[in-house]
């Protein structure tokens, strides 16, 4: 997407050399936009590890992008397992980078040594195009309804999202916000209700995003959102999933139950759109999901920055308080309007009409 | 309530000189405690000014305080007049602060110059036990709930509270947090999950006065209540409420309505805690309330502590970043399990039938 009238992707090969790695560094986000050159495995393998990349798509293809990367140097069998299980060792739980890894790996064995550099490029390239392909046309459908809304209405479409689902999550587009992106792309009147999405705050992500990109937003905290919905300042909710399982229940981060919840008692429709590889067939629901219980720090302390303008934290409360940090919570289906994927938009009982058998027999990716 | 094994009100008469007021400088809490003594009335109308107290009810009983403070030094109809307009213009949309005014206006005025000091001290010490008093026999209904739910359990019994409903906004004991410390004072197993209370944190309030007292308790972020609630880790909410209108809305902090939502959801009975006072009975339902808009600072600007114990703040987001920040939201009462007031526990549809016609016809103090 855009950030001030200029299209970017997360990650994208120069254009000019054809061959060195570009990123966006997130670990500087939403306060300075800064573009890393990564020439090396080893500067990939830093980038993902340190998180200046984020976000499961992204995390695939740089990793593909690192291997890449390493082929250039030296293309052996040996070079390509031992480079594979480096790049893996970076996130280890990351199903999106053992998937993109192996998929570059089968490309690159079946290959000749001397055309494997060029291969594991057009591979990498490939991976990250899906991606953008993937997102775009799941956007797409979200985008149909604020579009349509907002021809019907004449009025601006209030969508309300909570934590980032944003193109700085993939390659490009992201999920819900792809969906904002190709509305206001497309002239419809769009404003966004953006949560600040407690402990982490990953809302100023989204609000640096929007901004960049030029769409309407004001920043609430997470606490007003039932609050507006209820004087029906919410059109619709449009939030992502880290993973959608096979009745519709969406498991996403925390408080997003709260908002379906209130969306439901308030007639407000609630979307969540995900690439159907987040979609996990093997789950008949989400109740026996393990919820991940982060670190109290991050309840404690708030990072920002002090009024120099340089980064800061202040802690909210000691290490004498006991906290209690879920990573994520579970929307019921029932709360769910619909899913929003790239095959078009389901009610949760319909998500499985479609795709087909076999492609529901894949392994998800989400974790 | 206890602080350290001491017991505490937020407000004071010298027990050793008989005259000087002691507060709890409720700007330094939760990091500090700091007693100051107030020995003119123009200390007391600084402390209400600055909030070194707060909360309706004390800054009510502290205006009455500096009231009798002036009464010592000048008694006269001119002073006491002088006096009145003074402290009334510390907090002008104060109600409880007006009531209080004019409560120890009509004494005064009806008491010979000479005894109007030690009238003046009578009738403020008279307001403060009232709402001790009053405090108290709300919480006993509250506590009940606990109790009784922990001896026919024999678990404890999981309470999660919104904002700050406790003791240090009132004289003593507050009003949801009453119900929490009468039950632990009676020996009822009880942990208190203790909502942050996003913008302005007064979660940490509750979280101070807790652990000052004893109370096991956990802070969490707004986000996490409702998947507490899913899970079956709370077994009530119990809230305040700044105005309860007659058919039992409840309006209180913005939040509090997503709490009550997801309760409903997951079949958590709701709870708000309130003194007769906040009862609004010109009102038929809380729809009309307008809700108060404050500064978006408190959504960009996060306070706590530096590394080294100071005060500090973070700005989390820049002055270009559009916020919105209402203060408080309405639970509708099909919401709401039951309201708990110095009368007892009624249903929201019973609410009326605690009270005589003609105490429902007083006005109510809330804002």
């Amino acid at each position: 997407m855009k950030i001030d009238g200029t299209p970017y992707r997360t990650v994208w090969v120069d254009p000019d050399d054809g061959w060195s790695v570009h990123i966006i560094d997130q670990t500087r986000l939403p306060w300075k936009l800064d573009i890393l050159r990564l020439t090396e495995v080893e500067a990939a393998a830093h980038a993902i590890r340190s998180m200046q990349v984020r976000g499961a798509p992204l995390i695939g293809v740089s990793g593909a992008y690192g291997l890449a990367l390493a082929m250039q140097e030296t293309d052996s069998d040996d070079a390509l397992a031992h480079v594979h299980a480096e790049l893996l060792a970076t996130r280890p739980t990351a199903h999106n980078l053992r998937w993109a890894l192996d998929r570059m790996g089968a490309v690159l064995r079946a290959t000749p040594r001397r055309e494997r550099a060029a291969a594991a490029w057009r591979e990498a390239d490939r991976i990250a195009d899906e991606d953008v392909a993937c997102n775009r046309a799941l956007g797409s459908y979200g985008a149909q309804l604020i579009v349509e809304r907002h021809r019907r209405t004449r009025r601006t479409v209030h969508v309300l999202t909570h934590c980032n689902a944003g193109w700085i999550a993939t390659v490009d587009f992201g999920t819900a916000l792809s969906a904002i992106y190709q509305a206001f792309d497309a002239g419809a009147e769009v404003h966004v209700w953006v949560d600040e999405t407690r402990p982490r705050n990953q809302g100023l992500l989204t609000a640096w995003e929007l901004a960049a990109h030029g769409v309407p937003h004001t920043l609430i905290v997470d606490n007003a959102g039932g609050h507006l919905m209820q004087r029906g300042e919410v059109d619709l909710v449009m939030v992502g999933a880290d993973r959608v399982t096979r009745n519709g229940d969406v498991c996403n981060k925390i408080g997003t139950y709260l908002k379906a919840v209130a969306a439901h008692d308030s007639g407000v429709p609630f979307y969540a759109a995900v690439p159907s590889a987040t979609i996990d067939w093997t789950l008949a629901h989400a109740g026996a999901i393990e919820i991940e219980a982060r670190s109290g720090d991050e309840v404690r302390r708030v990072h920002g920055r002090g009024d120099g303008g340089a980064p800061a934290s202040v802690v909210i409360a000691g290490a004498e308080t006991r906290t209690l940090n879920p990573a994520f919570d579970v929307t019921p289906a029932r709360l769910v309007t619909g899913i929003i994927t790239e095959r078009g938009l389901a009610a949760p009982a319909a998500l499985a009409t479609l795709f087909s058998e076999s492609e529901r027999a894949r392994e998800p990716f989400a974790v």
